[in-house]
């Protein structure tokens, strides 16, 4: 498989993990030392543990079969890959309806011992003004 | 300079020109495809037109001397480039008082040609819960 494709499948196993709330698999693919930016708070979430801790908090938001890709880009080159996404999660605070929120996705990732490792996300929606 | 100085060099000019409010500058090295997710809306911005215009909305709100890098990482490959950094701008809406304003920003490179251009922005702040 070459890099595009390995990217592709790393990310579509993340986000199915994610809806299957297995964090083992969430984690499976990240660099200890992470950089999350997530949609809330806060500005910024160091490692691997402060990135699990965003999970705890998403988990209360999202039905946990609703985190699908709508849309995504990938540059891979041999050692560095990045990929945008338009994504969509949904509030389960409202069990009967079905209220999708759409966010952006960026995710950074290197090469580590031959693997592909996700040292960077970025999620968000525009901002309310 | 190796990749990663070229890519460094070319964001530190790039907020340069923002703060100079040097369009020219600004879109210098930015592909006609990219893809810009900002921090207000709308939720993207595809190619170099919609691009140009999020910064006739941002002039609106930044005072030009501030747009500044406050820390910044880079990864890159030989033809695929990545950043994230956090960034402050101020609000120019009281000019008597500094009001700053701290933001994400991550940047997806790729080369062209020889020369590294950004085919890929994502600005934005935590959401308001």
């Amino acid at each position: 498989m070459n890099n595009h494709d390995q990217i592709k499948q790393l990310i579509t196993n993340w986000a199915a993990a994610v809806r299957k709330k297995d964090m083992v698999k969430i984690l499976a693919h990240h660099s200890p030392d992470i950089v999350m930016y997530d949609v809330p708070e806060p500005f910024e979430s160091v490692g691997i543990e402060a990135y699990r801790k965003t999970w705890d908090i998403f988990f209360k938001y999202t039905k946990p079969d609703v985190f699908d890709i709508l849309e995504i880009r990938i540059f891979a080159d041999e050692q560095v890959g990045f990929a945008f996404a338009k994504m969509q999660c949904a509030d389960k605070s409202n069990s009967s309806d079905y209220v999708p929120l759409d966010f952006r996705l960026t995710i950074g990732l290197k090469k580590m011992d031959g693997q592909w490792v996700i040292v960077h996300e970025h999620h968000s929606v525009p901002a309310v003004s």
